[in-house]
């Protein structure tokens, strides 16, 4: 899985090996969109990246009727398993989108010392989601085997574009987490702790919002007519500026970043065009609001303030997530049977965003338990870092768990 | 009159004396509501300030009818003699407002040393409008004594307010410069020059337009609830970092300047209020109109930024002014016989600005000719400096000018 | 108590009504140079206000001896019972200084309606500060009338100066909190909360540090010669804005706020001088000190960006602060037996900051223990509102609460 | 020409162009360092640019020891005709460069239309410096074959990278001005005027600095980690928007632009990297020095408001410039036999910035006469657009004036 990523509404080939073999398995398999709701995806790509990521895909042989199916950025999984035996519905999510960083190739890395870095250059699974996605794969197989000792329901959610939040939302409101009694998800890493501990909980994410600005002015001389001019330079970099007034919230943690500013023409030239990409966070729902419409009144404002236009996208986000702490006695017990598990913690704490707060918070309204679990690993390098990488173990520690958790609840007694 | 300053609109002494003083030399004299349009006054003091002032006038013996007349800041002379003999109808301006500047109490200071110097306390006539309001009535004796050979018609305009050019229009829009055919004004200083030197005309006096600002916000403790306050003192400081962004102007000078920001209420307080004094300059009333009009934007903007309200005040004006070069040798000649002016320049350069711009663009506009003079006097100190102080000489050096100017234009030939 | 408020460093007349009454007593009191370390006082007022000040409490009848001793902004008390019998050293401290506030004088606030408003026009008790001297009276009272049942050590501190955390710091570096075995200080209000209930610790109070700025430019002529000034205006404008990109922090609480902001000379003018008042917070003295070096790194480089000169006071601080959890037993326990007391929480959140906290910080460094309290009342309106006003009945229960904590620790069994 | 436009030290291809044909002429031919002082050159492009434009320029023929003279970016030809006949010394300045547009592929773009536009893709003549060659190569020409009727001597100089105010320094630092008697250089359009008008001088080109400025700071996960970020984005936009708070200048026209701002890295990282690209411009030499001087203050503290490092690189300049009166009536004079020319103006109102102005100082500064011409044609659009294009009628016109200079200066009578 590793040689071959590929970014987020662009899956094209990942989608069909795992809906291929879960099909062999046995799933039933939801594809395209069955298995998301076309307009609640955020930041698709244009259509110009998409058709190359298409013609890639097709190059590397995924036939036609997966291709017509995902057309347009329509990746991901939904797989579904029903024993027709009364029992838990369980679901479980796993991400498999990569990100736009070139791979280091220096013998330091393990993936390039062994020979199997990314063939799609500049792209790479540099937050696990590999991983993420073998162990999903894992997990299916367990259900498929022990189908005969098994009772419930199980859908597995192989979900596209978690990065920048973009994804998760989509599925969700598709209805695939109607009915489900407990929902999980979780993490290679974040922290660099010893294979074999897990968290069956964690406590931390931030509900955020990511916003993509563009700024549309007049161009003029700078030396022969500035007056003629409407400056987008100056509305983003007095926005990037300013922005960081939002004043803190007293109810609790909140973020503001401004992670890219991209303006101008020419040195003796007002600009025309100006871009920013930015995000927010908030400890709650409500703080991320908060720190969100403040920002998008300081953009507009900043836009008056020169003169410019400007259009604000809202490109993706997260929600705010609350572990079920119901499910840490339970995780726990389950997994005490376990070779691989030597500690369960209680909880991790982290920082950071995830989209699976959307599934989460949909489970948890309908009277469902959800949570969101770590699997230890020592990193030789920080998250979306050209070294990332983690220790190949966790990954059979990982399954373990969910496999324990399976058998924990629905196996037949 | 150094020893009585009065601020502008306020100037009800000086308006008296000025005004006993040339109806005894036979003028017809306006004041108050006749001598100016009431609502084409600029930035009136508030009725509290009058109120402590027309106090002050009653006690140093203003008489009651003088008083009811000039109520509610309604100061200023405006004087006509008129020989009634065909000629031409020449109009004099000059203004007798003072500065809220707290003089100099050094020997090096000669008002002081000589025991002349302000006795209305942190009032200081800085600006030699004293001088001015001295060489008027000296004209007017002028008039008086020369009735018999002299031919046309004479208009003296004693103006209140010329500093925040908040008085001229006031006189102008009451329609005295109807039917003037020419027009003159004049400074002492403003460029150090011996005495006997002056100028016919000058260049360099801006367009300008001056704006109170008061941003209103809300209050909240900075330490309990930043995120419920709305920050004033943030707008004010914004507008006065962002009102330099507006652009130079490709067609001439222009100026911004904030000189005055006040805002906050305590350290531990997101601040409600916050209130600016600025102006804005240009070479043509267009630039002037242009940076006035970015000004008021970026306000708006700066207000909407941090999501206060804005109120602009617009309360001072002075018009781009064009000397008719045509007077020069006019001028030049009438002085040619005066015994105290050795030498008259054609023009001199300056800058700053000037009311007396709405008279003479007046003036022009009907047909008429107008120009502004220079009085030289060398100048111990900076215009608007507590120090500030001029050549006595220059008095009768500039009386003469004008006394020429009148010989040259209306003497019964 | 509550006519005669006073401000931080010049309670003389409070100071000499405590200390004649504790006198009378029999405790032995301290004042002066004897109470305070002289240079470890923050943001002592300038000699023209002390003077003025004196000046206003020898009208009130303090005698000559007593404004000898508290010269120059030495106020304040320590007094101190020793009962000669071995038994715990026990310290209450209570705040005494008021605020520059006009107090409203208007029916719905109670002091205005029943004739016991502030006599010191502009300044007032707006946070309970002469409750809390009442308190601290009376406890001294309960202390000498019941010196015979009583073990152990008594002092009782009558800080000078809490508002601003100006104070606090002079008293500890004294030496007064060395042996001591058990702090208590408190407030009155903070939250709305009945009559009758208390809190054993409180939690939430923020280290913070206190700035005062003076930015130096030059002046010049803003329509003449513009290049030649040297803007501390903007400096100071740029300074306020710029200060909140000072980056959240992820370990905890932080806050900076800009209270007050004052430049400018006047309209036309190139400023030369621009004032700020700003404070940092943090939620642990290692994140409040990230934030003040931030603070001076920014307020630095907007003196270099607009070149000109920056001094920066320090003014006032207060420390974090961690209730001993070790006294909610024992305080609930002694509190138990009273007849004021309905409801004694474990912890009441609040936020803010407390100098106090220098006190606590210095007891428990040398093996101590220490709390700070909250004593509920209803709150027409907020702390240092002009209408700020609290139930009477609070201070009875406030006095029983520190009687019972005395009794159970240092009655003779 | 127009089809094999070069960018600025890398016009490989024109200079061998020109350098073989002026020696075919006789002309005694310089080139490389010889022709310019190496590190007296602006904004030499990288190595890796310049050998992809070796590359090129040798797959068009220029051969190996014209590649290797011109190696490193030292392109640009001075040729010399010495007639050995006493006279005066007159030098031509024509620049060769292009620019880095895309040329405009539209049948309203006559060099599209007619099949001429350019075969080098991504770079442009949208300045005319292909018609300035042009001009050039004909006026070589001419002297060629009327040598025996001249006198004195006559300097060509092929100048590159005009463009951003590079490559004349280079030239004049050589000594190529020394002893010139008389300098002409001129521009074909800046403004539309018929074909048939030219101007002997020019008013109105300012001086000029250009400046790029890296920011480098520190990169952090904006959620996990704000606080250990240094963020060299907010350092740029600040520096951006400050830079404008330079004030205007009493002076004269001065001018700031910041053209270019890019930074960031992604939308979760406080950013690491800045670019800016600027230039200041004045009236005067000491105007401009004053808005560089200050731009680099304001650079500076923008980068220690954010504690990132900068990094600011010169890479060109103009300076002011001022035609000699004396030559109007002389080139007047000469033009008055041409048929091609209908009118001259004395001089033609301009602005922007022109680095022959390096060469014009150096003449003037050793006592010889210097002018900058204009060459009337109508423009269909801006300089510096896609569509950029001249009369072709104006060449002839052009050489004519200049033939008529030579014959008017330097013909045997």
């Amino acid at each position: 899985m590793h040689q071959y990523p590929e970014l987020g509404f662009m899956e094209y080939y990942t989608t069909y090996v795992i809906g291929e073999e879960l099909k062999k398995l046995g799933f039933t398999v939801y594809c395209g969109k069955e298995a998301l709701k076309s307009d609640a995806r955020y930041g698709v790509p244009p259509e110009s990246e998409r058709a190359e990521n298409e013609k890639r895909a097709k190059a590397m042989g995924v036939p036609e009727d997966w291709m017509t199916a995902m057309h347009g950025g329509h990746t991901g999984i939904v797989a579904v398993y029903d024993t027709e035996r009364s029992g838990d519905h369980l679901a479980f999510r796993f991400d498999i989108d990569a990100l736009p960083i070139e791979e280091a190739e220096q013998d330091k890395h393990v993936p390039f010392k062994e020979s199997f870095i990314s063939k799609n250059k500049g792209v790479m699974h540099a937050c696990a989601h590999d991983g993420h996605t073998s162990i999903g794969i894992g997990l299916a197989q367990f259900i498929a085997q022990h189908q005969n000792t098994l009772n419930g329901k199980f859908t597995l959610l192989f979900q596209p574009a978690e990065e920048g939040g973009r994804g998760a939302r989509a599925m969700t409101e598709k209805g695939w987490l109607t009915g489900v009694d407990a929902f999980y998800s979780g993490h290679i890493g974040i922290q660099s702790l010893p294979v074999g501990t897990i968290a069956a909980t964690t406590k931390g994410f931030l509900a955020s919002s990511k916003l993509n600005v563009h700024f549309k002015g007049q161009s003029s001389h700078s030396g022969m007519k500035p007056e003629a001019g409407r400056n987008a330079l100056l509305a983003a970099a007095t926005a990037a500026t300013q922005l960081h007034s939002i004043s803190r919230h007293s109810e609790g943690v909140s973020r503001i970043n401004v992670g890219k500013l991209i303006a101008g023409n020419g040195r003796n030239i007002i600009s025309d065009r100006g871009y920013l990409e930015l995000e927010t966070r908030g400890e709650t729902q409500n703080i991320n609001e908060y720190m969100q419409m403040e920002a998008r009144r300081i953009l507009e404002a900043a836009a008056a303030m020169h003169h410019v236009d400007v259009e604000i996208d809202f490109v993706g986000e997260t929600e705010e997530l609350r572990c079920d702490e119901l499910l840490i006695p339970s995780i726990t017990n389950a997994c005490q049977t376990s070779d691989l598990i030597q500690n369960v913690e209680p909880y991790a704490l982290v920082s950071g965003s995830e989209d699976a707060s959307f599934m989460m918070n949909e489970v948890q309204k309908q009277g469902g338990k959800a949570t969101y679990m770590l699997f230890g690993t020592h990193l030789p390098d920080n998250h979306h870092s050209p070294h990332f990488d983690f220790e190949e173990e966790v990954l059979a520690v990982a399954l373990d768990a969910y496999i324990h958790i399976v058998k924990g609840g629905n196996e037949i007694a």
